[in-house]
């Protein structure tokens, strides 16, 4: 029983068409809202060092991905804290507050509990354009799969290069790229929390297509061993980068740096250099 | 260290404003959207007996009481489930869902994550026009002070009346009443998940009013010695209904059956039968 196996529980008794993307999507007045929810806790998601503030950015900045990862602007954010200790209060609120005023958005509401473990759950709230919104699905064979940043980084402070602190501690979500491709006119888009491995499974499971990707030009930590920064970009987790499938016609995308990885192909299938890529990455395991 | 006192650290970062009510107000198109959240987990919350359906039901009723507590209509809700068991998730979300769909509301998305402790956190989002919000605010010396239902049987329950165990383990939160509430011109409410007694005191401190009550008129469960009966109808936490401060012109309220419990006054206090009502209820402690 893995994460995505339990998803498939829920999604028996909610429907598929609320388990699909990064995002809830709902009308509000003649545009769309966005709504996304996360729960991170200590022992899974809070990595030792950490101060209070960082968490407090941190379980912002993963929502605020979501968010970016359907071309949104993001606006609001409501924090739900469970407390093992009431003094850790302050610093994950000033944290979530910075990293929300950070990207254009205001926590206008929340909870707070007392819990045996740290838990900060994060809802957020974006707006776009009907015609600039962005889904998993509408990817078509010809397309081109990109990603924004450096994957991998994340993964990397977790194997033991520290200098790669901040990019597990304080991610950056990709706020204005998302709403640029939005704007830009990209087919599909996620963000790449679970991995690059595991998004474009994802994104193959709601496409009619697949994707093969070139290892040369996957873009990978620096200062590391090939293999092992090959391996920490593909199947890494932690990132807040973002996938997605480009028109040729389309690029390049104003206001946004990427990097090309790849084509989209007519077969359901997600391949590296013309074999099959593993299928792994971030999930939990349940027993 | 309690609740309300935590609550003021969090005013200081993120302003006033966005923990005055029940729910943040945000504007949606011409109309106005509620947004609040819950957090609910198995030490605090779910009570020895509730199954997992129970569990799901409870979680979603609470962040519905809170959006009829503006007289909002619920739409959507999200929720973020903290499983110790994964064999839990699909008792639960049907318990969500079986609530959402009886109140008028969908579950649009969320998140699962393995949890040491039973966590479910409930955004709920709502609508409502303009004229119709009702805020802990707006309350006029001379107004009614009124609440839905019988008080206390939540906590009856708790105290060893075992036949209340629905009132605790499936809440019923006032949604139709509210949104009558809000049509009919009440002039502030809240609901009283605290109990009568803190949830006046929340309403005073808001309000430049205070409010009398008369001990005779407050409903209290059946059954119950006399004592014990006022007791937990003033002080017992658990229940979901509406207390609400209603202009004289405007009773009765269509579509909503109500008790008139006291009435609101000049000064800043909050009475029963002339003297003093003491300030307590339910609240977490914090060492």
């Amino acid at each position: 029983m893995d994460d995505r196996e339990l998803l498939k529980i829920v999604t028996e008794i909610v429907g598929k068409e609320n388990t699909a993307d990064d995002c809830a999507v709902v009308p509000c007045g003649d545009r769309l809202m966005v709504l996304t929810t996360d729960m991170l806790h200590r022992t899974t998601d809070f990595v030792e060092g950490m101060s209070d503030w960082q968490i407090g950015w941190m379980s912002a900045a993963v929502t605020l991905s979501d968010i970016a990862g359907m071309g949104a602007e993001p606006k609001y954010l409501l924090t739900a804290v469970g407390l093992d200790d009431w003094k850790s209060l302050a610093g994950v609120m000033q944290g979530a507050q910075d990293c929300c005023r950070r990207f254009g958005a205001a926590i206008i509401g929340g909870d707070i509990d007392h819990h045996g473990e740290l838990t900060v759950v994060t809802t957020g709230i974006g707006l776009v354009d009907r015609d600039r919104i962005v889904r998993r699905t509408g990817a078509q064979p010809g397309d081109l799969v990109c990603i924004t940043g450096i994957p991998g980084q994340a993964q990397a402070y977790l194997e033991g290069y520290r200098r790669f602190e901040k990019a597990l501690f304080e991610p950056q979500p990709r706020v204005e790229e998302g709403m640029y491709l939005g704007k830009g006119g990209v087919s599909a888009m996620m963000d790449d929390s679970d991995g690059i491995a595991l998004s474009l499974y994802d994104l193959v499971s709601v496409n009619d297509c697949g994707f093969s990707l070139d290892s040369a030009k996957i873009p990978r930590p620096a200062g590391i061993p090939e293999d092992t920064a090959f391996e920490l970009a593909l199947f890494g987790g932690g990132d807040y980068e973002l996938i997605f499938i480009l028109p040729p016609k389309r690029h390049p995308v104003e206001g946004v740096s990427y990097t090309i990885i790849g084509t989209t192909v007519q077969e359901k299938v997600v391949l590296i250099d013309g074999g099959p890529l593993e299928k792994r990455g971030y999930q939990h395991r349940w027993e």
